[in-house]
């Protein structure tokens, strides 16, 4: 029975984790720390969760941390997450880092979205959280920083393509949408229902959200000079879900019986991805509250358009 | 042209009296004032109004307002009001206040439910401004204290059988639901999207919501040793509307036909009050978007059931 | 390993039942029918359903059906319901009904409300389905007739108040919303995604829903001459979950400390239903995706308020 | 005083009309039909209307509606539409089409993509209703064929560009998203609450929907030779309101002023097409509920992305 241990267990992220390894055979959940609801159960700070939660939540102490549990998922904001990480990773604890803070192996371009990096020390052995693409190595990972949940929903879309000797003429446009739940649980003039329901709204389109460095860099290790990325992030009226058209500008000549071969080539083993069939588009009711990522491609003229959905709480946080 | 000023122009009730007034023939907006947006257009501020709305909004300052405009609606917090409303009838300005500071005609009631009240001079003169009680009162009154949301749509259906000689005996239960514009324009947790998408939850029920005082003051005003009231208010997942059932115990022998004809005379003549036909249950779809209240009746056994619906931010907001 | 069989499998109590079973250890189910999708496999009839749901939809046929399970839910409307629970039962299966077929144990009611019982034979065999209520008689039941979801939300509340010596003066009101899945899958006017969302709407109030003398019948078995129940359902802008206030007037003399000791005595052994604590109200947060029923109690005077929650497709669904 | 008559007044363009009609002062409606609630009153089968809405709706008849009324707004699907739009100018009166019927010039194309037309004879005398594109035209129209939702988002953030001098290289991406009135008022599996709600999803997407012809059509009206459109359209989970984004590949070389200059020119005087600042984005939030279309600019590299929003029911239907 693994002891693990949530950092930020009442974040939407922390909380669906709780969720998850509630139900996990092999894992327990021995240690949680909040900056909020300290000295509650955790049954009592996350109400839909059953009778018999009774762990408490502690305020975040690295003594404790480390005698109660060997293997954390930090859930905290960029910035505030390396402050823990740094101390459990000195301590020799295993950690999976849900924010942004170890995801970038340049820590000059880190710098330039996020801020200052006060431990550019972990950045070397921290793998990039995405079993598809090298799951032997996570399993064996001391520190993995986990994907965004944009960048998960597109690069599992694109990788087949990316990786492939398949000339693309052109910018890569990625229109995305986001459950509201993305956004973070701190209210914000932005996330009050009023401002959410009943509207559809873009921000930090083109090139200024701070993904984009992340897909960039990920897509950049499967092709050399890659096409730019163009991409347009909008907040949706729905609790979760993650949708993105991806537009995909092809050379001339290659047949849609051949495209469709790399992506079932790609995922045949992957239980969770889902290639569907020509003819049905993939929708937020294909993933939500699943851990899946079900993409479609569609063909005209020489565009390839991949749909591709996921729940940004599930295949966003589970190991 | 009556020139009219807003203060609180940036929250619900603020916005919303913009686009009526807007409208409105006879009143042009020459003032207006935030704690927020300072220096802001009008129209940059409320984002859905239409070109030309160059009103450039103000601090607050007392002698600005009164050179501007000559009436005035202030739409800030219960205790923020009075601060406001103080100075300007001071200075002689007409005002409708849409706060609780000024509604109920005992001091010492408003400070057990609200705190201390710094303008119990001004009580006095307040006129309760329910245009279906007593519209002549309202016509001439220097300050209006408007009704609150959740009282407007419970008061408008007890009133004619509280009015009438009818014997009630029991308790008045009054199952209320509100949309989250009635919570405010601030960021809070229970106002946050996923606190209120795909939920519907309960507060303050029983006897322990500030609208409870109000309404029991009002009713006194119809009838000597009226029944206690049992209010149940919840957060309902859409932007506006209020709806209640409000559940009455009479005394044996009254017929359907006698209530039914009480409402209809009652409201004959009260353009914003629509008594529905038997069979048709109150929703909100008949009132969002609309300054009107729709009441059903049903009864069954000794009971009459009262749907009422209104729009909590027009029938709450329009003078 | 326990086989079996959904019929019905396409509409909401039917899916979700897919979704439970697949994590069940101890059951698989070898056979699954619809009037809808026949010849499609169950993955790609339920999207949110993952890889491997191989299982192909049948149009029903009793040889075939009884062939493959040896156990069933049936999840169809009244009416339909009875015309396959009779041959299932007549081939000596074993059926969980999910309809209000064998719900009602006299059949003059049933057809009062629902029109022509054609399986009246059946009807003394069924077992009322709430486990709360006679875990030791559903376990051996040969055919289980599943409680309503309203019903369920309403009697878990009840039964520890009704089943006590506690006088009861006077009707007890039940102002119940639900969310819109309990109104099945056809599409219909009042499911219209327009007619539901930013609206609220009352439905058969007062004393002339279906689900009414279900909860009457069920009730006379905890107490002779009960009180007379006033029932008001809602239909409320969300996918799942129900919510009740249900008003309970006692007589005079009883102390909330009482009250709570019966509910604590009633429930402690119970996994699936929630007595929250003093100054906590249900909320659907507190149950949506779980299979759970969370009751709050609020006092006030010498009325019981009974806030009930319940996931309508869940602690409906699950045997 | 114009007597206007609407066919087709219980669907949701109908119902937008009575209520926009109501408040315009030179206007009457004086005859109103449809296929449901016919002896109804409109106030009646229109809940949300005020008082005073006694106009009977009415079966069709042709010597009726033109005894009654003088003008028309037709808000009937595609097909059906030209069965009463034919006898009604047979009868010289002047209709507003809302349907596809008299949109497209060529009646091959409207073939092909919808199905038979059996009057062509009117498709020559029929203007495209779109006011800032050629608002004399329309004033004069004996028959105005009102454009589809989407395309009038699409067209007024294209109209200046391809209008304009400026090199297009290869496809313009539209990335549509609606709310689901735009999917008409009949029940259907796809407008189900359930199917909707905490959903996203495209459908139709690339080249395949109806209003890609209409939109090709105007576009070679302003540039011969236009590039290819990809139209990707998506149901939103909001009652109203529709956005797109639109990627158009310009030639290097040009400065996002220029390009700014051109839509500051073109929509100077046209009071319901609002060009955002720099800076600020579309949303729904600024149209809902308005006749107005809201356009914000951005620039990456040498790609303009148009953010474009309307209100599908009201900039779509006022005339």
């Amino acid at each position: 029975m693994l002891k693990a241990g949530i950092i930020g267990v009442t974040g939407y992220t922390g909380m669906e984790l709780v969720r998850i390894l509630h139900n996990h055979p092999e894992v327990e959940i021995t240690y949680a720390s909040s900056l909020e609801d300290i000295g509650l159960r955790i049954g009592k700070a996350i109400p839909h969760l059953d009778k018999g939660d009774d762990l408490v939540i502690s305020d975040f102490d690295i003594s404790e941390a480390v005698r109660e549990a060997e293997f954390f998922f930090v859930c905290l904001p960029h910035g505030k997450s390396m402050e823990i990480v740094g101390p459990l990773r000195d301590k020799g604890a295993k950690v999976v880092d849900m924010s942004a803070d170890f995801r970038l192996t340049d820590p000059s371009v880190y710098e330039r979205w996020y801020g200052p990096h006060t431990r550019k020390d972990l950045i070397e052995e921290a793998v990039y959280g995405m079993p598809e693409l090298h799951r032997d190595r996570i399993r064996d990972a001391e520190l993995v920083a986990n994907p965004g949940c944009y960048t998960t929903t597109t690069l599992l879309a694109l990788q087949p393509i990316i990786a492939a000797p398949v000339e693309i003429v052109g910018n890569i446009i990625i229109d995305a949408k986001s459950g509201v739940s993305g956004a973070g649980r701190a209210p914000k003039p932005n996330t009050h229902f009023i401002a959410v329901a009943d509207n559809f709204s873009p921000y930090s389109i083109c090139r200024t959200h701070r993904h984009l460095p992340e897909m960039e860099q990920v897509i950049a290790w499967w092709r050399s000079a890659p096409p730019p990325l163009i991409f347009s992030p909008h907040l949706l009226p729905v609790p979760r879900g993650i949708l993105a058209n991806i537009y995909v500008p092809l050379a001339s000549g290659w047949q849609e019986t051949q495209i469709r071969d790399l992506y079932a080539a790609a995922y045949q083993n992957e239980p969770f991805v889902q290639i569907l069939p020509p003819g049905e588009l993939a929708t937020l009711a294909h993933v939500t509250h699943t851990n899946r990522c079900a993409i479609s491609l569609t063909f005209a003229a020489d565009k390839l358009i991949l749909t591709s959905a996921t729940d940004n709480l599930l295949k966003g946080a589970a190991g």
